[in-house]
């Protein structure tokens, strides 16, 4: 290869031709990696006590069953286990996620489902098939990253409506509707994680989910309902989700949280018009998901072990929080606030307002303890004096001596 | 839940509501399944010979191999190895994979490697990174159909170039370029597979190959370069790739024809400045791939199984596509012609002019073979008389008795 050939677009960046930034799409040129990711470079520091990531603990992961899987899906398959499959996911599969949903309460007819790559991938095609530029998002204030990036990457107006203790303000809502329709954008569906939600651990209450899918019907909004974290509840029953309350809500939920996120495996439920163009987008977007991971998930649901599992991993988590929330309010002092979630992962935590989280991010990982800034999850500002902190992480004693640390930036810088 | 709450949708549609049209996107309008797929119907069916799928054949698949990795990643890695990984891949992978792009002449640095999910989320990502609704993209006539599916998800101007025996006609190249830019569109890049492309089987030549590097460089054209099928040759020692000799092309290679497709993983090389969108691209698509199926291609790069699995599949495949050749040369009456690939896994058959593949593809399902028409593999029109047949699939007599079958059915259509 000749030395020269590999300068070719610097050298005609440098002189005549084309930049990058020309050679971009709209899309592309908005594109920027999160706050979040940009500070994981300062947080990711060995034997730092991190509250930060989003992501269940390993300890939960059922490996010696997905070995076993594997060898009998090899044992029974062979070759074939590893040939390309259809884009809408293992037909098997499909048919067990149904069941796994009707079991839940929401029954849903063949066309009414699709596996998808993760969650992830599946808001990112419902973004792509429902969104044109500039049409409008309603999320909550504060939303879950990973959709309302994927919302901006189709170049949707993001519109924040609140979200309070027992779920979305729904006179917000209606007014924050209002205010976009008069202004002729159209508002193509509202994005809600009603149980547990990632970031702030708020559930919606049973007659707020009531309330949501009523008002949605009188506006004729499109409500789509992500549920990662419905099954790790630590309190009483679950609540119903939106999608069994109201047939045409979109649902999407994943095996990451109980199962493994490495598994990539999810899926949607949702009218079969849609779910059409979603496989179509599925198709360009990677032809299909890994065989591998879908035999191990089928193998997973077939033999029950999934029940066992979310009863295996609900007092784990609990455990945790207990001990997470326990040393808040032992180590935080006056004017800060947190939330006392009863399932998922996830602590929000106030400063007093005029403290700002990001500021502090520094001393606290001085003083060995991280968590993610509150900010960047409200798509129209502020959140500036809120933070994240996930008790997934570590075990009991960490998280006291975490919360001690943070407690003492806390209180230096509160004056308290 | 309630049964009416499930007709929401429905009765809204069918009252004063939106409809579905109405709530999609632009780009989600214009999707429909492809030709190909309408007609997968018709042609599965139990006992047809099938030359019609584009998947490389299981018995090449070294499941044995898969299975001691996988035991072997569980037994060192434990529990991590099914957390999220990294967007841009494993770390070890793309080390692994940048070793084995430099063997293959293309050294790369860290920012100009990245791990997809399959080459189509290549693709799809460097659509959703470049183009712009109406944005022009110049494809071979015919193309492969997954890249020109991205495409025009991303709402692109397709435009043909004439593909001949020895490689794109770039006085077509030039003119197609001229007219476009004149029109005052902006031509995005040039998508072509270089080697045994599907659907063709045609293989640019190495003058081909060195005047098309040269005349995109003089027009300032970005070129992507498709890799699936290069390490499957048949003859010679292969070419250079595109990307050997000029750093500035963008490179797409898979392990899916040589390991398996079911592991979905791919690499791109690239510019770090275009890289780096990919990436956030991803971010937003998928998160990240799968974490086995990516240490399960680790272990193969590493282990040196890659060389073993080329050396033995090279004769494999060759040894069918002999037997299909001899077959359409004794079958085949005057008027026909077909491409005689130096590798990969497909021929390209064109029937007379007038006489319509597409027409005769009910006739050959009757007499027990299915091809693939021709025609979709074109963005603008034309190919109606052309057929792709792959010779990876059925075993050597069966490709005797599905090529007699299908002589039967030209022979009688063209009168012969």
């Amino acid at each position: 290869m000749p030395a020269g050939g590999r300068l070719y677009f610097r050298n005609m960046t440098a002189n005549t031709s084309t930049t990058w930034e020309e050679r971009f799409s709209a899309a592309a040129r908005g594109m920027r990696f999160s706050a979040i990711r940009r500070m994981s470079a300062l947080i990711e520091k060995p034997g730092i006590i991190s509250f930060a990531p989003g992501q269940p603990s390993p300890e939960t992961f059922p490996v010696a069953v997905f070995e076993e899987i594997v060898a009998d899906v090899i044992a029974r398959e062979g070759a074939t286990a590893f040939q390309y499959i259809l884009t809408r996911g293992l037909a098997p599969l499909l048919g067990a996620v149904r069941e796994y949903a009707a079991a839940k309460g929401m029954p849903a007819a063949p066309a009414e489902a699709l596996v998808t790559e993760g969650s992830q991938q599946g808001l990112d095609l419902l973004a792509r098939v429902l969104i044109d530029p500039g049409d409008v998002v309603l999320v909550e204030r504060p939303s879950y990253i990973g959709a309302t990036s994927a919302f901006r990457a189709a170049q949707a107006r993001m519109v924040g409506v609140r979200l309070g203790p027992e779920g979305l303000d729904l006179d917000h809502l209606r007014e924050r509707h209002r205010a976009e329709t008069a202004a002729g954008r159209r508002v193509k569906f509202l994005y809600v994680v009603p149980s547990f939600q990632n970031p702030s651990g708020i559930s919606h209450s049973l007659a707020s989910r009531r309330a949501l899918v009523e008002t949605a019907r009188e506006l004729d909004l499109l409500v789509i309902e992500d549920d990662p974290y419905g099954d790790l509840f630590f309190e009483a029953v679950p609540l119903p989700t939106l999608r069994s309350l109201e047939g045409g809500v979109v649902y999407l939920s994943s095996f990451s949280k109980i199962l493994a996120p490495g598994l990539r495996t999810a899926f949607i439920l949702g009218p079969e018009e849609l779910l059409a163009k979603v496989e179509i987008a599925k198709q360009s977007a990677n032809l299909c998901g890994s065989g591998l991971d879908q035999r191990i998930l089928l193998g997973c649901l077939r033999s029950g072990l999934i029940g066992e599992q979310k009863a295996r991993i609900r007092p784990y988590y609990r455990a945790k929080r207990d001990v997470m929330l326990a040393a808040l309010a032992r180590e935080m002092p006056a004017g800060v606030s947190w939330t006392r979630p009863e399932g998922g992962l996830f602590v929000w935590l106030s400063l007093p307002e005029g403290v700002d989280a990001e500021s502090l991010l520094e001393a606290a990982v001085a003083e060995g303890v991280a968590y993610v800034i509150g900010a960047p999850f409200f798509v129209d500002g502020g959140g500036e004096n809120t933070m994240r902190l996930t008790f997934a992480r570590e075990d009991a004693p960490t998280i006291e001596e975490g919360v001690r640390r943070l407690g003492r930036v806390v209180r230096r810088t509160v004056g308290a």
